[in-house]
């Protein structure tokens, strides 16, 4: 066995690409290995060539606001999948490029293979034994398929295999309505495709809000068949595959499966390190350092089963990487949960969920966009955003939504959840005028009018604020 | 004379009607008054029937898009202008119905004519005086048109005029490159009019930052025909109107004044409220409580020309309203500066204008959008953000940019400044992806760089803060 290592880094995606720029800080003496494809999931497979598909199928969708607008000849559109497919590829090519840039020059440093663990310090791969200070255990996660679809071969797709595809089928299932089912399924219904979805969780997208799931389900339901609540059981028919759930039966070319991912750490042997594994097989971490138990060893990314989110997945390897390079593991804190599903309208939820939430100590607001100024004008008022504050303090807790521009707005919610900011400090901001943003201010204003603090006004008083002169 | 009445406002528009909501908090004893149009100037001709007409040529626009997205047959798409604007006046009509019910109810409280002031306390309107303990001013603004442009009749338009055109023409001009300017002179493009536009200021759009400027410029350059920095004279050509600037000679069938708004104040008798005008005509006004002087008069909204905004209009006739039923005027501090531009990529100035800062005391941060992923994937990557923060502090200043979704992302940052945020504390906002705030986010980032807080994360320690369970 050849020199110990400062550090070995199992994985070259998203958290292990973060957690490398940490450890090249502070030495050169590390080791990344990477089994299967380098590129990360999110510019290969994930975040990216979704977007590239979804823009593209809002675009061609966007012909049924045409004769309304005044624009004629939108039936004369059609759509190419072939060359929306391309497209994407080759965005896709170009997004992973910038990602291998990193693995790139490693030279000797960067190990294409497998590893597994035998112990706190020791990874074997490519038929050697490495020793090391500390691990960081980055091995991203895959998509789930159940064992009985195999045997469909290729019919079967991923988000792994989607993006691979020539042309698009007549008719495709997605079974399961989380993030990735919820995106792919619109965008491939815009895309002219026969949508078939399945969801066995009777949410949609990770809503936890009533109401604001069934704003969206009657919105998606207009788009493509929809079907919740119920697994869905794949069968071989004459013409394709066979679905059934409940009393659903259908027959598609092709089924996507968006059930979830699963940690890659079958295999990469958890059960040397000498903590105890959960049902799940997982080791304890501890979030705010990723070290596992008190090992010299960090779970960092999709791996460690927490969220499957690209910022998240940086943050830990960022955090990993800090603590693997320190004597002793710092404690961050995390940022304020945000998560986003590129529907349209968009779908999100920030800060605490309603479901989390106890409906005693929480007071609601909310707006329809149905009536919203700016989203009428543009043909695109459709929607609702709910808003829960701590009815004592006055503070934002949290919002559901499936909301026109929700990307954009969230992140200022989630800055004002961050700073732990009340709702009446978020009616000094100014609201332009004409925005979707007033849209938001609307259920501001009724969280406010349900709360104590009763004031007359939206600003606030000068105080020691320096009166402007006028011109 | 009649009994004395609580409070008179002169003009319903938004100013006057914000005002009126809060004097009917307290009396019943008031007389609304205006002069002309009814439905407040933002419904009936400024920022509602612009945005429709933007948002359905930015639809059409989006053809050019449709060939690399994978979507055939965009070449066969046809614009009706006479469709558009029936459009526009149909929501128009309803935006505008909408702010008449505030008046509509009033009967005799509510007096269409022409008011003038006789004194601090005496409003003479229809024949009669009024007598009141308070007066609110709140008489709106009008484009200006050169006196010698009326020659030209009809062919002469301005925002109060452009929508209640039943076609478009097919060469038109817009002069004048504020922000009403831009946005017409890009939407009449897209909807095909071959636009000739002129500024005689050098810069566009109310940006001061020369490098935003720039990008904006090129940008409406391969749009339309764009002159900036002289004026434009007018005269009669055998096929329409000449007009010359500089070297530059055009002949179109009408022209758009879009050279600014004048306060409707003249003929109001301000001379006669006993305080000493300016060089405009205007008296001294507080920002913070509206008064005039030391008088029971204030003065809301356009009519004071401060900014022809509605928010602010709105937030003016607020405390005009809040003042004039009070015994003591109260000094409200005045929101974030926050000026959007709905062009396409949006332009927007918030917080402190680049031209307002010494450039010694501040950093700069920047971004160009060409190459951001997500505006990528919906080919939306043209722009760029400057960003200024305090050097000393770290906090954040303003910015000014000219770039896709920049009306969302002013105000967060807006939110930002107004809670003295330093560039630190915005980066530990998610910043979710993928996303055009993580554009943004690199713009921070160089700020970051260059300040003196050098910090090894953008994550927060995690102090007090109770560590999570993983699960």
């Amino acid at each position: 066995m050849a020199q110990t290592l400062d550090v070995i880094i199992i994985g070259a995606g998203s958290a292990g690409l973060a957690a490398l720029r940490e450890v090249r800080k502070h030495s050169e003496n590390f080791l990344l290995i990477n089994d299967g494809h380098y590129g990360t999931t999110c510019a290969r497979v994930g975040c990216m060539p979704s977007k590239a598909l979804i823009e593209a199928a809002n675009a061609y969708h966007r012909r049924h606001a045409f004769e309304a607008f005044g624009i004629r000849g939108g039936g004369g559109l059609s759509i190419d999948p072939a060359a929306v497919l391309r497209r994407v590829r080759a965005l896709r090519d170009d997004f992973v490029a910038g990602t291998l840039k990193a693995t790139d020059e490693l030279g000797e440093r960067n190990l294409a293979a497998r590893a597994k663990l035998l112990a706190p310090d020791t990874v074997a791969a490519g038929g050697r034994e490495y020793r090391a200070r500390r691990i960081i255990i980055a091995s991203g996660s895959r998509p789930i398929v159940p064992d009985a679809w195999r045997a469909f071969g290729d019919r079967i797709l991923t988000s792994d295999t989607l993006f691979e595809q020539a042309v698009l089928p007549r008719r495709m299932a997605v079974v399961g309505l989380g993030a990735i089912g919820v995106e792919i399924a619109q965008a491939l219904s815009r895309l002219g495709v026969e949508v078939t979805a399945f969801g066995s969780n009777p949410q949609l997208a990770g809503l936890s809000d009533e109401a604001v799931h069934q704003t969206l389900a009657e919105l998606l339901q207009r788009e493509f068949s929809l079907h919740t609540g119920a697994a869905a059981e794949l069968s071989p028919a004459a013409d394709g595959i066979e679905l059934r759930s409940g009393d659903v039966r259908v027959v598609v070319d092709q089924v996507i499966a968006a059930m979830g991912r699963r940690p890659n750490v079958d295999g990469i042997g958890l059960e040397t390190l000498g903590v105890e594994l959960d049902s799940r097989g997982m080791p304890p971490v501890n979030p705010n350092t990723l070290q596992v138990g008190d090992l010299p060893v960090f779970l960092a990314g999709d791996a460690n089963g927490r969220a499957a989110l690209l910022h998240e997945a940086a943050d830990e390897g960022h955090i990993a990487g800090i603590n693997a390079s320190a004597a002793e593991p710092r404690c961050f804190r995390r940022r304020t949960p945000l998560a986003i599903v590129f529907a349209d309208p968009n779908v999100a939820v920030v800060g605490r969920r309603f479901a989390e939430l106890d409906g005693e100590t929480i007071v609601v607001g909310q707006v329809s966009f149905a009536r919203q100024g700016r989203a009428r004008t543009a043909q695109r008022n459709k929607g609702l955003m709910r808003l829960y504050a701590d009815r004592a303090s006055g503070r934002l807790l949290g919002g559901e939504m499936c909301a026109p521009a929700a990307e954009h707005m969230v992140h200022l919610l989630a800055l004002a959840i961050e700073r732990e900011l009340t709702v009446q400090d978020l009616l000094r901001l100014p609201f332009y005028h004409p925005v979707i943003e007033e849209g938001m201010r609307s259920a501001l204003r009724e969280l406010s009018a349900q709360l104590p603090a009763g004031q007359d006004s939206d600003l606030a008083s000068c105080g020691g604020y320096q009166a402007e002169a006028l011109d």
